[in-house]
Order: C-alpha cells, then sequence, then structure tokens
C-alpha cells in the first residue's frame, strides 16, 4: 500500500517541479489522506525539498479499520497539541533550505497564511491550486473496489428498511434507522446527512430530515450512501406510500427515470462533462421542468462526496475511464413533492461493458 | 427575536466604526446564524453602508423547529446557485458605496479573499478578527435556555443507555444508540461526534467510536451532546463495567472527580481562564499525571461546541457572568485506559448561586 502513496507523491512532484517550485504543502484534509494515508486530524502533509514530512499536532491513533499514516512517511509530532501544523510545516520547509512552497490557496485561510508568511518570510509562497484534486479524479482499482463494497453497504441498508413498516414514522427516525443500519453492516459511518424527504418535501436535493411523518399516498425520498476506507458513495430513490400512485406520480416518476437513465447512458471515456449534464436535464426541459431543476445533474464521488467532476451546463473538461460520478436528475413541485433517482456508476469503456452500476436497488417505481 | 439580532448587529457596527471601517461580511456560519438568525448553507451576511442583506445561493427553506433568517433583514438571493455568495456581497457593498470592507480572514480562503478584491477592485478589504466570536461569549438567558433544554435532553439520553445491558455491545453502535436517543427526545441532532470509549480506549478526549465490545471490567467513558435550536451542549462521564472496580479504578475515579470539582468551583466571573484551568490541572499534576493531561481542561460552548474562551495553561482573558463552559479534565493511560468527567455549567456570580450546572447526571462512579 506504501507504494501507492509513494507514486502518488511523485506525481504531484513533478507537478510542482514542473511549475517551478521544489516544496508543497498540502491541507486540505481529503488531499492528505490521498497522499498520505489515514492521518491524524488537521495533519498537514510537506512535500519537501529533501523529505516529506507529515506534520500532526497529535500522533496518530491505532485504528485498523480506516488506516494509518504511509509508514515510509517521516513523522513530526507537534510539542504543543494547540499549535498549527501547516505553519509548522513552512517553518521545517525554510529549514530544510526551500526557496518557494506551493500551498492549498483555496483551502488556508488568510490568517493561516499570513501566519505561515510571518514563521518563514523568506518563503515565498505559490499556489497549488487544485493539483491534488485533479490527481484524485481518476481512481484506482483499489479505490473503486472500496466505493463497490460501500455501496453494497448501502443498497443493503435501503433493502431492509422497505421491508419495514414506514407510515407513521418521522423522516428523522427513518434518517437515523439507515444511518445504523450502514454501521450494522460495516460502513465507518455514513457518507454525507442522510436525507429522508417524505410528501412535499420528496424530490428535494439535501433535504434535512424534519419531524413529518410518512402518510398514505406520499412520494417518499431517501438519499443515503456508505463510507468505506474513507471512501464514499451515494445512493438515492423515490418510492410511493400507499397501493397506488396518482397518476401524476407515475408520469413525474416515469420522466426522471428516463433523464437519470439518459444521463447514464451518456457516461463515456471521453463524453464532455456538460454533455452528460444536457443529456439527462433535456429530458426533463423539453417536459417543461426548465425551472424546477438543480444546477448539476451528478458529480464525482470519492474522499469526498462531491469530488470533481461536476455534471453541469456549463462544466469544462471530458470523462475518463474509472471516474466514478454520481448521476442524480430530479425534479421537485413546490407544495406537492417530487422524484430523485440517484446511483453511483465508474466509467468505463465500451470495450469493458460500458458504465459499472455500483448501486443496484431496483429503480423500479416501487409501492410500499 | 427580531430585536436580538438588530442589536447584536448594532454593536458589531458600533466595533467596526470604531475600527474606521463602514461596512463588514460576515462569512463564518455560526457568526452568521448569531446576526441574522438561522440561514441557509454558505449564506453570508452584509453589513452595509446603507443597508444589511442576508446573501444566499439559494432561498432559506421553512423549517420551523430551527428558525428562520430575521425577517427585518433584507434578502439577497444569487441568480446562479452555483455562485459564492461573499463575491457577491463585496460587489453589493461597492454599489453602495463603501471604501473598504471588514472580512473575517480566519474564515476567508486565500482564493476567496482574492477573488472578493477582482469583483470589487476599490474596495480596501480589512480584517474583522474574532470580533462576532468576542459578542457571542457572553450568553443572554434565551441562548441559556436553548443549552438548559439541550442538556436535559443529553441527560435524558445517557440515563436511557444505562438502563440497557452494555455488555458485548460495540462502541459504535452504542454511539448511535445515544445519537438516536438525542433525537427522540427532541434534539436536532447531535451537537459533535458522540464518543463511546471502552477499555483501553476509555479516558481518551474525542475517541472515535471502534468495533471493540464493551467487557466486564471496562472503563466505559462515554461524551455526548444535543444541539437544540442551534446551541450545543457537551456531558461526558465513566463508569464501571461489572460488579466491583478495581483499586487502581477507583483511585483514578476519585482523582479525576476531585479535579473536576476544583475547576467547578474556581468558576466564578472575574477568575482568569488559566486559573481555572490550574486549579483542575494541579491535582492531577501533583498526583504525578502531569505527563497524561490534555491540551485544556474545557471550553465555551454555544452555537460551536468549541468556542471562545479556551480553558488551558496560555489562555490570556477572565469568566464573565452568563458565560457557559465545559470542565472536562481527564486522564488516560495508554493500554489501561482512564476516566474523562465533563460538565457544562454557566458561570454565575456568587450572589445568584454560584455556577449552574446544566448536565445533572450523576457523577457518582456506578457499576453497570
Amino acid at each position: 500500500m506504501s507504494e501507492v502513496y509513494a507514486t502518488r507523491r511523485a506525481r504531484l512532484r513533478e507537478r510542482c517541479n514542473a511549475a517551478g517550485t521544489a516544496a508543497a504543502l498540502i491541507s486540505r484534509p481529503a488531499n492528505v489522506r490521498y497522499l498520505a494515508g489515514a492521518a491524524p486530524r488537521c495533519a498537514v502533509l510537506l512535500l519537501g525539498k529533501c523529505q516529506d514530512l507529515l506534520v500532526c499536532a497529535v500522533p496518530p491513533e491505532d485504528r485498523p479499520a480506516e488506516g494509518r499514516p504511509d509508514e515510509a512517511l517521516a513523522l513530526h509530532v507537534l510539542a504543543s497539541p494547540g499549535g498549527d501544523p501547516a505553519v509548522a510545516a513552512a517553518d521545517l520547509a525554510a529549514g530544510q533550505g526551500a526557496e518557494s512552497l506551493a500551498v492549498e490557496e483555496h483551502h488556508l485561510t488568510v490568517a493561516r497564511h499570513r501566519a505561515l508568511s510571518s514563521v518563514a518570510p523568506r518563503l515565498r509562497l505559490a499556489d497549488l491550486g487544485g493539483a491534488v484534486e485533479q490527481l484524485r479524479v481518476v481512481k484506482d482499482e483499489e479505490e473503486i473496489s472500496c466505493l463497490r463494497i460501500g455501496s453494497e453497504i448501502a443498497d443493503q441498508a435501503l433493502g431492509e428498511l422497505l421491508e419495514s413498516i414506514l407510515v407513521g414514522r418521522t423522516e428523522r427516525h427513518l434518517a437515523l434507522e439507515l444511518e445504523r443500519r450502514l454501521v450494522d453492516h460495516g460502513a465507518d459511518g455514513p457518507a454525507f446527512a442522510t436525507s429522508v424527504a417524505t410528501g412535499p418535501h420528496s424530490g428535494r436535493r439535501g433535504h434535512r430530515p424534519t419531524d413529518r411523518r410518512v402518510e398514505e399516498g406520499d412520494f417518499l425520498s431517501v438519499c443515503l450512501g456508505a463510507t468505506y476506507r474513507g471512501y464514499r458513495c451515494e445512493i438515492g430513490r423515490t418510492f410511493v406510500i400507499g397501493t397506488s400512485p396518482a397518476d401524476w406520480q407515475i408520469e413525474l416518476y416515469d420522466l426522471v427515470f428516463a433523464a437519470q437513465r439518459a444521463g447514464r447512458e451518456s457516461l463515456a471515456p471521453g463524453a464532455a462533462y456538460r454533455d452528460v449534464d444536457r443529456a439527462a436535464r433535456q429530458v426533463l426541459d423539453s417536459a417543461g421542468y426548465a425551472e424546477a431543476l438543480p444546477p448539476l445533474t451528478g458529480h464525482g464521488v470519492g474522499l469526498e462526496i462531491d469530488e470533481d467532476p461536476q455534471l453541469a451546463p456549463a462544466a469544462m473538461g471530458k470523462l475518463d475511464a474509472c471516474v466514478p460520478v454520481t448521476v442524480e436528475p430530479g425534479v421537485h413541485l413546490p407544495g406537492r413533492g417530487g422524484v430523485r433517482i440517484d446511483d453511483t456508476l465508474v466509467v468505463r469503456p465500451e470495450a469493458d461493458g460500458g458504465p459499472e452500476l455500483l448501486t443496484i436497488t431496483t429503480k423500479e417505481l416501487l409501492a410500499l
């Protein structure tokens, strides 16, 4: 495993050298994890001129389930646990004789950036930009395997919920029960705050559960995900409560299903992000729901739940093989409710069978 | 309620004017909530030269349980939900004719700060520093009442857990069950990730639950809190599993209990933060546990779980009346485990009966 991290760091170092900086400071937690393995909270990684260092305020804990820092990496634990590892790392970089240091300006606050400048005034601070985020977009099979296991866990948790009695239970309780089931089945925890939306709330992206109870005739939309060894997946489904869905419910469901299928089918290496978005969006657009549409219809997943790429109308770039993304169009009609359908898939070439669906719970409209 | 927010904003405006800036941009979420009421994610508050504005990427949701933005405040919703409200607010401030704008440099990233400069190049950006955090330290009775209700909820959740069978259950499951009970009793959610630590993990601050199961003879330390109307409290207790604690367990427990009592008893208006810390710390120090001690023995609570003041050896400042703090010394012995005892209290003058204990679960050493 250690080799994986060393290779990732070598790739980043190449980019830094090409940009003219000999040293880099990585502070964004998911980026630190990607390059150094599981690290304590607030740890930063110094890609130094002479030596790479993981700089932590407290020593790493022994947590076998979540992994440990790369053992090939030297560890520097601050003498005072109240100190800022980023400031200490800048000091260490200067001590190694670095003249410039690339930092994550999209993560460091202005105040921390100033503290770095003042501890190492001769060090020229440059911007690393999203270099690590870009490396993270294409996943290796080990990473995809974590997402696959996480998706199985989420499918199981959702499947069990569907077998239980739902009418009369609150959104909050259903969300908590799903999260408990995720952990039961081996997740580190939920990948994000589980969303359960009933009746007029249904179909709303990121709806935070309330005390509203499930009623006969409701749409019920659920969105959940498992974190497994740090990797986060996502599944969303919409159901109807009672024996027979209303006509408007069937029509809306079929429409969102068609949009989601169009999005899934357009996933291929070389497809532009915006074309995937357009494939899903135009189905809803042409049915007159342009106003009700979300700003994006999918996004990358990995060590964070909302990573590059964004599948959105103004997104620039093209998909590669081995990029896991969600496809999650939805329509929410204020006062009435709506439908969301959300899968996690991995982009694969046609020759390998096309997009690999990780979240396999049925997308038929189930009446529960 | 609207008056409360208007008064808070007026106090902040006085501070800004005294510091020579006519306008301020508040971006840190807890600070926005303090000055503007419950606001959508990523919303920012502009204290403008002519008008105050809540700038949001999406419109506020209707969530009666958690409150809504102050109705006296004008709302500005971005045309594109992908935009940055802080950048839009800087543009609006420039449009109002402001020459300078104080921003929260300890919250804004370098990249966002640069985007503000580039949208409004004539606006001089100054640093608001921790001005809002300072206003938040002393609470009004409405805020304290939210903390009191949250503490009752946490006490209830903990009390119910103690009545159930614990041996054989994992740390993760116990933590999830506590979080479910918090919500059952009316919390918005947990105030922070619930910590359940058994055996060799016990006594460790912020321990993240693992799959280790509770065993006979273990110390079990639990730390949880409820969020109620946005306000977060904290309680921590340590128990022993089985009928008779070992001698070392009784001794260690009595010691930490004595330290925690000394901390609690030193809470008074005018007491220096470091003196409260020293009162608790010296009990453990003089028993030879100087090495095993955490960097702080307590901290403020409110809209965030870890607010000013810090009760730590190098902290500067003195307590005021109506400041809620935790007192939470602990000792963790690597390989063996340890004890933490943690209460939330409100500083009150002697004439009002001294510190008000919000978390009232017993601190006797219970054998479960």
